[in-house]
């Protein structure tokens, strides 16, 4: 049977989905729309939530609890919701069980959660091992970082610290060459990268903190044409990581 | 002397600014931000607006009305606006006239104005001679679009068709070699592109239209790892364009 959820239900999860402090307290997020709805693993999966035209023509499917279109409206975070969402346990990793692999990206202050979310599934689709994040990154499970990972951040390792240099004091240990994508660095197509490699990018306007720059073994620039100053940071990251 | 705009001429900047049969009837298009701003070409600047607040920390630059600083907010399109707009031409260009370069992209239907602009802006990094759209693409002078070029809608060339298959034909005359973005097709790495090329990048949910696909030489794959289905549209276009 199909429940309506309680006004004390509604707001709870209103309040997860506005709020990092409600998200960090509960370990739980909200993730919007059918196909990220269908790509959360079972084990993390705790409740979904569907508009009653959405389940309607999806009666057969787990739904925990339906509400008029109207409400569900209200409760989406995007402006033209499908009618699904549901909340789901965060994950989360630890630095020593994901240093196996081969390719990792840095993220120094990426603020821009389309920009973030976008890195993590280019990182899924490039075969990085793990997405590293510092604390002045945008927060990974906020609604629309989510969304723009498109089902990535239920399958990438990622790891959210205060501390990069104690992490890529760690990376360079176990033999992780690290490489900060920089414009004063040398022509991307002129290094001979090493096989276990790390690449750090740096905020949108601001670049990388001149901290975090010190730890990098070496710097690496993609060739501008014309008066370009920057690239956007999703797409530096996704030509470092598919070079 | 700084002149109040009338009430007139702020509605009309409004709707510049909100809609394109406007900026397709006057020519002209509204250009946001201090980057921006500065980045227009002294022959397609047009007006000049400034908050107070900005005005005053900036006395000596060319301004042509100054509105106050709550006005001023009402006007711009962004939540936090600099303090500064200003009317442009638009430009247009011939595909006769830009038929002489080496690197093209082909946009067949890109509908995200976040998309649309960023990949303008790697195109003038990248050397890109044209950007050409089909008629399904975001307006290309939307105050959004405009914004995310970071300025390079003022340097790169591009061309707006309803007709793609023309134009492919003249390319193809002129000895371009035309690559589709498909996920049928080769691995971009198996590849050895021809030196004039274009590549055909497709809607960001629906991937290439079939009368479009059906126009090019051979399709090109980029490899993906993992689960992913498809990566973003202007990282697709910028692992292309950097190959």
């Amino acid at each position: 049977m199909d429940n309506a959820p309680s006004a004390r239900k509604i707001r709870d999860i209103k309040t997860l989905r506005d709020r990092s402090s409600e998200r960090r307290k509960t370990g739980l997020f909200v993730a919007e729309g059918e196909r990220l709805c269908a790509e959360i693993p079972k084990e993390d999966l705790v409740e979904v939530f569907m508009s009653s035209g959405y389940r309607a023509s999806h009666p057969t499917e787990r739904c925990d609890y339906v509400l008029k279109n109207g409400e569900f409206e209200r409760l989406a975070d995007t402006k033209h919701p499908q009618g699904i969402l549901a909340i789901a346990r965060q994950r989360r990793y630890a630095l020593s069980d994901i240093l196996g692999g081969s390719l990792y990206i840095i993220l120094d202050t990426i603020q821009d959660p389309g920009n973030l979310g976008t890195i993590i599934r280019t990182a899924e689709a490039a075969g990085v091992a793990v997405v590293i994040m510092n604390k002045g990154c945008a927060e990974i499970y906020s609604p629309k970082v989510v969304r723009s990972t498109m089902g990535s951040i239920f399958r990438v390792p990622f790891l959210c610290t205060d501390d990069l240099g104690d992490v890529i004091a760690r990376m360079k240990q176990s033999g992780v060459r690290i490489y900060a994508a920089d414009m004063s660095g040398k022509n991307l197509s002129e290094i001979k990268f090493a096989d276990k490699r790390a690449f750090i990018i740096g905020n949108e306007a601001n670049g990388i903190t001149e901290d975090v720059l010190k730890l990098a073994d070496e710097k690496v620039s993609i060739p501008m044409a014309g008066k370009v100053k920057s690239l956007n940071a999703a797409v530096s990251s996704a030509i470092l990581m598919y070079h």
